[in-house]
């Protein structure tokens, strides 16, 4: 308990609930973080899928940037709608719950579910690729600082809750921002001065468009997708930005998608200019910068925030799941215990359930980023896609100023989308994209049948409302009460104490292996108390539990409809846990079997032994 | 059930445990089996103590092999000597406990505790490398084809029961020593017929004795010892020969040890005949037979009963250990639980102890045979040692016929057996000799904490013989029963109307967050029962069972001394078990913090929910 409130913080009372409402610098540092740094990983995707083994077709690295940053501008564009119309948060599950029904919502909550683990997952590997990447000696321990930065750092953080996690995680975005603006000047300049080595011209040769060429370039398009990922989220948290709510997203939205353009290009451009080609153990961000400054100060500096602001998007997620799984679990497809803020006022089980799920994809995967991301893009563009199409059956409902133009947006949003979801399932899909694709129906079909469960339990045990109460007109005539027991010990006197107390009728049983044993207990308790009704059960196969068992049963059987039966268990308790060790767990195997029968309560009462 | 059924067998009567009487040459096989598969791995390691790298030195061979075959005659006449006058079986533990008292009949538990682990642990290695050396394809699988064995043929095979395992396990033994001295034989033969090959002079060559040298042949002789273990076995089995019990004990004992001898020496001419030298993963016992018969049939014949021994060896500790724990457990210094049989007679915990041992060092020490033989032979030179001090003692008080000479034999098998103990711990001490060392004071102070724990709760729980029950004078006067609730259910109600039956006084409890729905819940409630006394807790920082196990305790403080306090706990079972994945186990988590306290009685009233 001590270690627990060390680590996590005293508990929060419920009203201070209400946050702090935060600026448009702070909104942009904490909401971005995931976006902006997919810059580390996104651009290098695409080289990746251009550098096949003996053949680098770095020449096409344009076809596949220029409609990804047109993409960006559309989707940049359907999600500043998204902000103006829905300043109460909850992304895409909600726009889908309001506007198109309950699959569809269904459909985007198990995609946002997909997606937030993914982003943890992907950004932490990301995040220790770019330590590695710097200190190669650390490079077979990379699974162990991925989950230590996970179990360690998030998961602590943000079982402390919310108001700090804010707080802290400012910095890193701007120092990320201003390392990496500087890198890209630095290289113009290089590039400008003529200092820098120029590009080989057979890298930059085209072949004729072909079939096989055309699938390379749509595969380098999908890889880049990855850059677009976290983008949704300043629109998911319009609700902590300063009034103008609306407003103030909306700006933030456009200057957290000019930077991001920005820096594509220019690490883009970079990783052309200084012609990186893929190294194990090495991100190409870190390539690049030595490239360019050198494998000093500055490189550290640039490597070292590279992995903080990833480790920050792995953190967005945790803003993000865990209230959205609250919401669903308001709604019934959850588990009701993740509606439930814990004592920090963040909602605990939904953070444990989050680490839980990045940890498996960590250890599955075991930190191969290239499948991690085709896993991720697909599941971002299905909800990007079911977020846009929601938009569009809402602005057709509410009907307000200039809604044709907003409807025609976010419909263009959703079918550049959706077409983009295509592309990624047919281009990735032996690469993990199948995984996302069988994985969404699933959990939809789980999210309906747990809240059938929900609605079907509550019609069982909630009392209509004219229904009278039964302990009024029907009290219970007679307790038949039924006591195991042995030689006499005090916890049996105890036992037998309460039976009287609360029994009508008592009966105490002996499970005896022989009659010899049999004769010596009954001896022993007549010759103390003739009154006792003392029922010898034998068990030839000396078993205790299953005669006992079938006992009550028979008893519980021969009851009028108005009695009921309690089977009152003796537990002797020891101080020490090693001596729990040396009894039988009778009692507590007894109790829980007898649980789960209807027509039986079951009773413990303990004797402590001090010594 | 089914399928518990299917591998154990029906459930036995007690009455049944009247066992079959062993013949001669039943006993023979059954009993010696560990001894006599010895002998597979025996000479290996005298071999491989000096087969120094970069200097053979089997001149020394004989220097070895002499003092074992002398030890064993010694161990063997001493033994013949304990089975004459212990009847009643039990081993080392037994004969200690006797004659020595309370110390050195732990420290010989520990000592077999030890024993029968390793037993267990070597030969199942062992046998598995003669199936590997067979069929090396196998020998990546190697651990887990010995958890397999361990887990899936011998645990099974002895929870059914001893009664089957005799029958089983009389022929391998035989077919091993029919085909070990086949072998022997025709090396004999091609020796005379000049067939085999000769020994190279330098493997034969001798240094002058110094202390190197001196120590190397210790080792060789430490080594070489374990060829001795399991000839114990016969003395503490006499219990179940055939009568006259203890005159067929010691005859059966000298054949034992003299086809022990007679494999002993041929393997090892064998193996100094044919200078077989170490070879990873492929035994000398396979190397020597491989040389005599060439790779044929009966090549895979004799790995095939080597290996079969070998298990049967690791039954033998099947047999020994889990009574011997019954013993001590029914003596108060093991739990009690592993005194007991089980459905099918068998000693089933002291069987599922055994095998999670031996798991254990399967899995720590990954099959290295020369760190366990280090093991195995300090733990059974320890018994030895303090069973011979047993005789001594028990020769001088019962001064029966001869009883001099007896003593004079045991003094001779103690002082011998304990030089044994020296050698080897000094030799083998870094090799894990120290590991005994260290486990057997441990495991003799564990013994004793458990005896003290069991008398010390037998003084706090058993009722003195004149001590009054107290039910009978002082009765439970007022019942105050405790119910927590939220809005109306039917298992509120249902618990409600149990506790109106048991209960003087009840206290409905309301967990509340805040006051509204402390407000709703109340005012629902009192429509419908205005005399309910509900108590509203209110719980800031959300939590449920802190605020309950407070009331509860201020509630019991606050009684008079005759009055008693019931804690009712609702409960929901659910049909499925995914279900029960959807609700939180607030009562279970509940019932088992309230359980621990001694003035409160807990009781569970379960709702069954079916759809």
């Amino acid at each position: 308990m001590r270690l627990k409130r060390l680590l996590i913080g005293r508990p929060l009372k419920s009203e201070e609930a209400q946050g702090q409402h935060l600026s448009k610098t702070s909104a942009l540092a904490i909401f971005s973080s995931s976006a902006l740094s997919s810059v580390s990983y996104g651009p290098e995707q695409i080289a990746l899928a251009l550098a096949v083994p003996g053949l680098i077709t770095y020449g096409y690295f344009l076809y596949a940037l220029i409609p990804i940053l047109a993409l960006l501008a559309a989707v940049t564009i359907s999600y500043t709608q998204v902000a103006k119309a829905n300043p109460g948060g909850g992304g895409a599950y909600s726009v889908a719950k309001e506007n198109l029904g309950e699959l569809p919502a269904l459909a985007a909550g198990a995609a946002l579910f997909s997606d937030y683990t993914l982003t943890v997952a992907v950004s932490i590997t990301s995040g220790t690729e770019a330590l590695t990447s710097a200190f190669p000696a650390l490079i077979p321990h990379r699974l162990l600082i991925d989950l230590a930065v996970l179990i360690g750092v998030l998961m602590l953080i943000n079982l402390r809750g919310v108001s700090e996690s804010a707080k802290a995680f400012v910095f890193p975005t701007y120092l990320f921002v201003g390392g990496i603006l500087g890198v890209i000047g630095l290289g113009l300049y290089q590039t400008w001065a003529g200092t820098a080595p120029v590009i080989p011209a057979v890298s930059e040769e085209k072949q004729g468009m072909n079939w096989l060429i055309f699938f390379l370039i749509l595969r380098a398009f999908a890889n880049g997708c990855s850059s677009m990922t976290g983008i949704e989220a300043i629109a998911n948290g319009v609700p902590t930005f300063k009034k103008p709510q609306s407003r103030n997203a909306v700006i933030t939205t456009y200057w957290m998608s000019g930077l991001l353009a920005v820096m594509l290009c220019g690490i883009s451009f970079l990783i052309l200019h200084h012609h990186i080609l893929p190294v194990p153990g090495v991100t190409m961000m870190s390539q690049l910068t030595e490239e360019t400054v050198g494998r000093g100060a500055l490189y550290y500096y640039i490597q070292m925030v590279t992995m903080l602001i990833l480790f920050l998007a792995a953190n967005t997620a945790y803003n993000g799941l865990p209230p959205l799984m609250s919401l669903m679990a308001r709604d019934g497809y959850l588990p009701r215990y993740l509606g439930e803020r814990g004592e920090r006022l963040s909602y605990s089980n939904g953070i444990l359930l989050l680490t839980a799920a990045s940890a498996l994809l960590l250890i599955v995967f075991d930190g191969d980023m290239e499948s991690l991301i085709a896993l991720y893009s697909v599941g971002v563009f299905i909800s990007f896609t079911i977020a846009q199409c929601g938009m569009v059956v809402h602005w057709r409902r509410q009907q307000g100023e200039n809604w044709k133009w907003r409807l025609a947006v976010n419909a263009f949003g959703a079918l550049i989308t959706g077409v983009v979801v295509i592309i990624l399932t047919v281009t990735k899909f032996l690469d993990g994209a199948w995984i996302v694709l069988l994985f969404v129906p699933l959990m939809v079909m789980g999210f309906r049948k747990i809240r059938v469960h929900y609605v079907e339990m509550g019609k069982e045990l909630v009392l209509s409302a004219d229904e009278p109460l039964s302990y009024m007109d029907h009290p219970i005539r007679k307790n038949c009460v039924i006591v195991p027991i042995s030689y006499p010990t005090r916890s049996a006197v105890k036992a037998l104490r309460y039976a009287r107390k609360i029994g009508d009728e008592i009966i105490a049983v002996h499970i005896a292996e022989n009659e010899e044993t049999a004769r010596a207990v009954a001896a022993v308790w007549s010759g103390r108390d003739p009154e006792l009704e003392l029922v010898t059960l034998y068990s030839p196969y000396r078993l205790v539990i299953q005669p006992l068992l079938d006992f009550v049963q028979k008893t519980a059987d021969k009851q009028a409809p108005d009695d009921c039966v309690t089977v009152l268990i003796p537990e002797v308790r020891t101080e020490r846990w090693w001596h729990r060790l040396l009894h039988n767990q009778t009692g507590l195997v007894l109790r829980t079997l007898l649980i789960r029968r209807e027509n039986v309560v079951v009773t413990t009462i303990t004797f402590r032994v001090h010594h």
